[in-house]
């Protein structure tokens, strides 16, 4: 069976120029994962229509959604509702419903910049949320969200609550947190790598923690097997080495 | 004249599925701004060789200089060092210097957990810095360092302070909060866009803040174009919605 992928496509110079801290690819990675979605890239491009284009163009053909973020709203630099329409090879069109909104809130004399934020990829859905001015877009196989962190996560609840991301089955998550350090773990997770194809294992050291030295963080669709690849690898521990385990979905 | 542009490569999957924050593009990004050498773009991939290996090359195509981030280490997670030979198309071989320094740490039994760390690409750089176990790799365009934050920053700063990136002249930066709407802004910008295209100008509204509504950045590698197009934008507002203006580099 072959579970539905996602890419994430962030749009901004200041993501490149150390101006803005991104937020925006961990929550959609966290919820992505929880809905059984694997995040198999995500690209950060300037604000430049080329480079939207193409790196939307090169996610597209890798997976099976893109979720844009970023490059939403009437300035210059807000080009990727543009961008995504050329992408698609669909063309751009005034929406008469957004255009109705949009006079609701300048009135009548609206010019060029509040007309933008009217214009759409013909074949959009439009998805609403609460508090949101400006609905999020959702065409063909790329959702286009804004990059203000809580409009953005507005925005994605609201198409996923609208049942417009792919059904798919989450992963079960297990972490073990160990005293062990990597080399002496290195072998064993071979082993367990070796025994378990199916179950995606990650070593995560950290160096100021006290607590544990390495996190271990075994995942797959089957729960039991993420529990019987867990119990191989912990019985080659020496005792007293496991800190905690922990199990979520 | 040109000046450098790099490319940021993440790897790893925990950064694909919420499970870490990245702190590192951040860094980076804020780092090579301030040396002048412009981010063309972020690539985040999933620990698997093709994916570093096909997303290394594509950056390589694009830009002068790409920094690797993460996948380094002793356990089967570990691969970017293999990658990035196979991208280079450079055996990797055992440099005897870094075998002295593991037999060092761990005796004379070294398994091959152990020997990976002193494996590294043909012709490759090692770039030493105070307070880590194993230092950076230089390779051909390629900065290979550790994902742990701390370790990357120390690395990083070695091999800046070592002269291995490309020198450039960096830009200066003018940030003005204005109380202004983005619609508003909006066509005042596209004039001072189209009289400046030298400056580069960004629009950033917030949703929360009392104090402001857009920060408005303005970047040139020439002072005084970012000075002129900051007084051409800041001539066009009603008195008082000017907050403050920043200048920096």
């Amino acid at each position: 069976v072959a579970f539905p992928t996602a890419g994430v496509l962030l749009i901004g110079n200041e993501l490149l120029s150390g101006k803005v801290v991104d937020e925006n690819l961990h929550y959609l990675s966290t919820e992505l994962f929880a809905l059984g979605i694997d995040v198999r890239r995500a690209v950060v491009v300037p604000d430049e229509t080329d480079e939207i284009v193409e790196a939307l163009l090169d996610l597209l053909r890798r997976v099976d959604l893109v979720i844009t973020s970023g490059g939403i709203g009437p300035t210059h630099d807000d080009i990727t509702v543009a961008a995504v329409a050329q992408a698609l090879g669909r063309p751009l069109e005034l929406d008469a419903g957004l255009v109705e909104r949009v006079k609701q809130v300048f009135g009548d004399r609206l010019d060029e910049a509040h007309l933008k934020m009217a214009r759409i990829p013909r074949g959009t859905v439009l998805v609403e949320s609460a508090q949101t001015r400006f609905p999020a877009l959702v065409v063909d196989r790329v959702c286009v969200l804004a990059g203000i962190p809580k409009l953005l996560r507005r925005s994605f609840a609201a198409i996923r609550d609208r049942g417009l991301l792919p059904a798919s089955r989450p992963r079960l998550v297990s972490t073990v947190y160990v005293t062990t350090d990597e080399w002496t773990l290195a072998p064993r997770l071979d082993r367990v790598v070796a025994a378990f194809p199916d179950v995606l294992l990650g070593s995560y050291p950290v160096l100021d923690d006290p607590g544990y030295r390495v996190r271990l963080v075994f995942e797959a669709r089957d729960a039991d097997r993420v529990d019987e690849a867990v119990s191989a690898f912990v019985e080659q521990l020496p005792p007293g080495q496991v800190v905690r385990t922990e199990r979520h979905r």
